[in-house]
């Protein structure tokens, strides 16, 4: 856990709030900070550590298990992955290819993910259904052609992401992972934003995935091929950056369809993705109604 | 030109207004149908075919070039493109690989178009720009697991797009067309979409591109390799379609990128996609500032 603080989306009763989790709960914050109508705009506002300072006012509405968490930015322009980027992640391809002189990305829509807490959906199409923990960053200020010293600056909070994937269905066409990558809530952004203030927040820290408890991802930020700042840089070279907008950076390897014969996820599997100080996002496997 | 309406996004004195075009002009439709905040409301709605009738009750209130033309659907939750999907493109790939058994699918951001008439942007990044003419459709009914037998109940509308490329970027990565596929500014949606009432719309239409007036690319839709019914359903196999989802069908073969050498897009240039019973679009290409 760290101090800096927890924003949180979610829904009670049905309808859409924002607030913060502290220790003894969530603190709605949707009336208490009501000039932002969510998180999105309160980032784009630079909003993030005063909604932060509020919370520590205020007791806990809710208990955290009585809220339905949704992913932190319900509503971002645009969610970016990039592929292949840790060590050992381009040799699993087997292809015989050097690794690309550029990151691969790809978009996810927004219903692809879900929230923390919530089911992960194994679709009716596809039995093979893996994991992906990712440590994912939230743009603060816009930008295009962001220069690579003054990248950080421009990121508003960190998260984790389970990027789940449809293995089969990344190969169903000559290019793209398009449909793999896109299933309705095949993955996961959460359990809550964490302001950014400090790059040692990102620099060097622990991540790992683990299935019902056992470890199968654990690698650490700063063996990443691209680094946050390179990234920043490079992805808006062709697109502005806005606030909202969700960066997901890259799974370690360790995969399910990585073993052999492959681990996929079944109904009732426990995904748990970790980050230091930044927390562990843990859902569990459906299959689609 | 069409009877069936032609209803457009447009800004003008830096209002973001939507409306219809007539023989006269623009008809301002934002307070007239005040009940809708803006097309994708409309479409939501259902209420296409009532924002043409009460066009047709009131005169023009600006000529059409007084106005900004936007992207039609100026926020549509997604916008997915169709790769491949005419005769001869496969081919153009000269991989030695049979065309795939499911289409080529990838996601563009909003802000990866323009409107008719507005400037397509050249980057600083690469002198490789490139036309796409492609139909166009917009979802009216949200849907998952579409059948294709129903699937053309849920287009709400058609238009045109220029799926302007960066053919360099494309293939920047191991996989992924993602980085040439979304320069900001580098395509164009547009003009207007036309209300969806019948088949006849799309089954069989001409389709052409002109770069100055040189005809460049010219097919027809019922040469499709998927149809539109057969993207919907699918499309619609992973990801929910929701009203204002904007899909590019595909383009014919003749982009620049297949002449030798080859014929990119330079400033000054004038792109003008045409449809039967759709319109034209038309941007001239810039550098970028």
């Amino acid at each position: 856990m760290t101090e800096r603080g927890q924003l949180v989306s979610f829904s009670i009763d049905g309808r859409a709030r924002f607030g913060a989790v502290t220790a003894k709960g969530v603190v709605d914050l949707t009336e208490r900070a009501g000039e932002y109508r969510d998180l999105r705009h309160a980032i784009e506002a630079g909003a993030l550590r005063r909604l932060v300072d509020i919370a520590h006012r205020h007791v806990a509405d809710h208990a955290l298990e009585a809220v339905t968490l949704l992913p932190p930015v319900t509503n971002p322009e645009k969610i970016i992955c990039v592929g292949v980027n840790y060590p050992d992640r381009n040799a699993e391809y087997k292809d015989g290819q050097e690794a690309p002189p550029f990151p691969s990305l790809f978009p996810r829509f927004a219903r692809s993910f879900t929230g923390h807490g919530q089911p992960l959906v194994r679709p009716k199409a596809s039995d093979k259904l893996d994991y992906e923990g990712e440590v994912t960053i939230v743009i603060g200020k816009a930008g295009r052609h962001i220069a690579e010293r003054d990248a950080l600056s421009h990121i508003a909070a960190v998260t984790l992401a389970n990027e789940g994937t449809l293995r089969d269905w990344v190969r169903h066409a000559k290019f793209n992972v398009t449909q793999g990558k896109n299933f309705d809530s095949s993955g996961a952004i959460g359990p809550w934003i964490v302001p950014f203030a400090d790059p040692a927040q990102i620099a060097d820290i622990g991540l790992t995935t683990r299935v019902n408890g056992e470890l199968r991802q654990d690698d650490r930020t700063s063996r990443m091929i691209f680094s946050f700042s390179y990234l920043l840089a490079y992805i808006s070279t062709f697109t502005t950056l806005v606030p909202g907008d969700v960066i997901l950076t890259g799974t370690p390897t360790g995969a399910g369809a990585r073993f052999d014969p492959p681990r996929y996820l079944k109904p009732g599997d426990v995904v748990a993705v970790t980050a230091e100080g930044i927390g562990t996002l843990t859902n569990t496997v459906i299959d689609e109604a």
